[in-house]
């Protein structure tokens, strides 16, 4: 660990790669010799478009998008998207599908029917506590899209295969494991992710759009909860997050430079949750949350033989240099969380810390 | 100049204190001792807590907001507030008013009768191509709300004194000149500014609002364009846009402890102001665009005799260390942004330039 820093395994905002904050420190007087912070530079200047273009070239080169998809940047988080996504794509008439798998799914929904779109929610795995992802769901062939949560943070399950929806496109909310893994982007209309788990800081949200579903927007929409409106703009309207795209281009450029691209940051990502789930499936003190089938790569949830337990076990990482360790506040229990950024020697901390605590106490 | 910084009197992004900038760079990978870079701690931490919180309290006390005000915190820029602010205030049967004195306002004014919602421009600049503020307007006495933008960073315009209305709260787009001197908040039920001029970096815009202004937000809009939400939670329904949060507190934090208040702040930017009108008041070569009695205080726009003249300028400032002086895409020109950051050394070491280009060149 440098200077005093400790394992940081937060749901998100989360860890960030050492090396890229490193570089934003030794720069941040300075941009590239601009003369200015990246926090005062103009948005209209080449030195910020060098910024944002390399962002979305990287994008492309990472999920192989051809040019029928455009890359924006929208603030409001994966929260906005929620609602400008039925605003944009469900005119009078039309349908869509959502899966329900957890917290995040439920709000997509509610943001869809609070502007009384018409939804359908086909599938949902609430009747076993969101502890699995629904298999051989019967989608609606009329469906404009197929609305899914890729990853579930809160309740630490993932989809391993993306569904056969017999053709309509896939919208997933890919907030906590974009860049995870290599995607078949040809699956997709959409794909949104809030920048703070695998990406990035908080403070902006990356969308992918295949440039048909632009044609859905409506016209009558104000000019910000428009896609088209970005699309046009290349994310530049008006004024941009211009550090939080910064960071973001600097992570997708660690991605692509130092791990070596998708296959092998879903190498790592496997790695890392591997040790954690071995260590459950050895264990009766640890109990990992999520079937296994659709175990999380990127947030273990895991219960302890009791509440007090878990209290003092969150209690005692923090003092071993492990943070963040406490579950989310709706469901009570452990989880780590082990975004892109987070190394493989964070996680090996955690489990040897964990052997030890259940030695001393279990 | 440190490290070979220039002097950036960019219209915004904007510059920042270099004190300020040097503090969140000590800082940047482990933030109050948490072990972490501020971009990679928890929202939901008693960390953040105290940035915003602090940040809250030190807009309470600069701007002399009783418990009536919310302060809040919310992406999207000045732009969202134009669509958010008709969505959430005028239901059917409401009429609100608009001052149009440049592009900000019109905008403002666009994004209302998008959404069909019944408003009137009681008065406008436009005839003279928006170089004044308009005088003795009759407002409509039922109006919900008067929207005006109070400083015009393109035409370089600004409201000295606010209008009286009437009776009918303002609400203005304070983007360019908030914090930049004292403000009788009495007159207004909302005043909103995106934060990269004044008081940060881009990526979050400052609402303060009258608790009987939330009172109006219907229930059925998205949860993310209701004003209820964000006072709800203190700014935090989703995960807010923690970096540049904490760069606004550190800012206010100069403001307050470094400046001494708005008294203060607004002495050093009449002073800074007042030096670049004055040469125009005694040159003929450099000509101010706006009308004397609505100068802004902080955008100086101007022209040279001729355009080639002013690349010329533009060009030769850049290689003296003076950047971000051309004006507005849309109107051309010279323009000086001197926010509250811009320090009085960097307006003479600007004013020093001029008198020389006008003596080598004139």
């Amino acid at each position: 660990m440098t200077e005093n820093r400790i394992y940081n395994f937060n749901a998100g905002p989360a860890a960030l790669p050492l090396t890229v904050l490193e570089e934003i420190q030794a720069n941040f007087l300075n941009l590239d010799g601009t003369g200015m912070s990246i926090t005062e530079i103009s948005h209209r200047s080449p030195a910020f478009d060098g910024v944002i273009n390399d962002a979305v070239a990287r994008v492309k080169r990472l999920l192989k998008l051809d040019d029928n998809w455009d890359v924006l940047f929208i603030q409001g988080g994966a929260s906005m998207q929620f609602c400008m996504i039925p605003m944009n794509f469900l005119g009078a008439g039309d349908t869509a599908n959502y899966v329900n798998t957890g917290t995040w799914s439920t709000k997509a929904i509610t943001e869809a029917t609070v502007q009384g779109k018409t939804i359908a929610v086909p599938a949902s795995s609430e009747d076993r506590n969101f502890s699995y992802i629904p298999q051989g769901i019967q989608f609606n062939p009329e469906a404009v899209f197929v609305h899914i949560t890729s990853n579930n943070t809160i309740k630490g399950t993932q989809w391993a295969e993306f569904p056969d929806t017999g053709g309509a496109p896939l919208i997933a909310d890919m907030s906590s494991d974009i860049m995870s893994r290599p995607v078949d982007m040809s699956k997709f209309g959409m794909v949104y992710a809030g920048a703070q788990k695998n990406i990035g800081p908080a403070g902006v949200c990356m969308v992918l759009i295949r440039k048909d579903f632009l044609d859905r927007t409506p016209d009558h929409l104000p000019a910000m909860l428009k896609y088209t409106t970005y699309a046009a703009k290349n994310s530049m309207y008006n004024t941009p997050p211009c550090f939080a795209i910064y960071t973001v281009q600097q992570v997708l450029k660690w991605i692509e430079e130092k791990i070596g691209g998708l296959e092998e940051m879903a190498e790592q990502n496997r790695a890392k949750a591997n040790l954690l789930y071995r260590l459950f499936d050895s264990s009766d003190f640890y109990k990992g949350t999520a079937e296994k089938e659709s175990r999380s790569l990127m947030n273990v949830t895991f219960r302890l033989p009791s509440e007090e337990m878990e209290a003092r076990f969150v209690a005692e990482a923090v003092k071993a240099g492990l943070g963040g360790l406490k579950g989310h506040r709706s469901v009570g229990g452990c989880r780590a969380s082990i975004y892109n950024p987070t190394p493989l020697d964070a996680v090996e901390a955690l489990t040897a810390f964990m052997k030890e605590f259940e030695r001393t106490t279990g």
